[in-house]
């Protein structure tokens, strides 16, 4: 009974490997369709978008169905509620990858991102790219220690997002409201992209030491 | 044994309806922060968002426990993991004020939203707030005929927001690049803490009725 759960849960991180390894691809595609201004690409990860939800219903189906054929309790259960905590925060990091392509969709033929802030904006989708692949590693491999650095890089990404509004709030900023409004709520999305990465890092990192990271006390 | 199961399961919603009130409480607060630039205000729920925090690791922990030892299947099961995903939801409605209250904080003594948007922003924030007292309503009594107007509510919330960026992108928005900002970001906002109740809401629905809202399909 219990190696069938462990078998069972370890399918359910799997499952959660992927949906990252996907949410990853549509980040770094919305990236794409934003500072490119192709319309084709911001609707594959419109689109796309379909296939995390779907996973995000087997996730929460097999994590169902284990609290109620196993039921599961202290260290097991807490992990099979931390996979329920994981599936909807990553499936959120999905959507919102779909915002950044709905801005980049809205300015076509025109990219939504002024040359100026293009280098910070690209660094801003860097560092969630990576901290999204990063969480896809320490799902698949329940890396504690690769959960770590997560916290370091997401400083990053609020410096990044402080950089954005100082060159938005300079006086000479010269591309008017609607560039301003975009970058504002693409870094927004961006940073909150940073911010569920942390969080699922952090349950991670819960599930296999059984202690919360300092950082998310 | 399944009495004693739904004695704690109501406990749990007292709890969660508790968490509504208060996530509602913060929203109209940090909306008179915003509209009096009144930085006391803000203040209070700032630090009163500890109050919605602690609440969650009671609502989690009693989920969990009622998990453990009841080890509930089917429908009491689907309730339980509805709950654990409803406060997780609500406590972000709390955030949501925070971050309100935050740029009130930082815009004092100037009034952060310029005289002629603050009846629609002000419009938003009444729509959020009734829409959280629905939530609260919902889950006290469980009542799913409660939650389907929510969605009509919401409308109201696309259609304000659109409208605040009709205001910004009029060619005589006479109040700068910072003020845009700051309403695209406060809209974001208030847009956030409608998704979360109609989400709520529709989990609700679920519960008591065993099917998915069509809004929610």
């Amino acid at each position: 009974m219990r190696e069938l759960f462990h078998e069972q849960l370890d399918g359910l991180f799997d499952d959660l490997a992927t949906m990252a390894g996907l949410a990853r691809h549509s980040v770094g595609q919305a990236t794409t369709a934003l500072l490119e201004g192709d319309v084709a690409v911001a609707e594959d990860v419109i689109s796309g978008d379909r296939e995390i939800d779907l996973l995000r219903e087997v996730v929460e189906e097999k994590a169902f169905s284990l609290l109620s054929l196993q039921a599961p309790v202290a260290g097991d259960l807490r992990v099979v509620v931390a996979a329920l905590r994981m599936v909807a925060e990553i499936e959120r990091m999905g959507d919102l990858a779909v915002h950044v392509a709905k801005i980049a969709r809205l300015r076509v033929p025109e990219i939504a991102v002024p040359e100026s802030v293009r280098p910070t904006l690209k660094r801003m989708a860097t560092v969630a790219t990576t901290m999204t692949a990063r969480v896809q590693d320490v799902i698949a491999h329940r890396d504690a220690s690769a959960a770590a650095d997560l916290v370091l890089i997401d400083d990053e990404m609020d410096q990044l997002r402080r950089d954005t509004f100082s060159a938005m709030l300079q006086e000479d900023w010269p591309h008017g409201i609607e560039a301003a409004v975009d970058l504002a709520l693409l870094g927004r999305y961006y940073e909150r992209i940073a911010d569920h990465a942390v969080s699922v890092a952090n349950r991670v990192v819960f599930v296999v030491t059984g202690e919360q990271p300092v950082s998310a006390r």
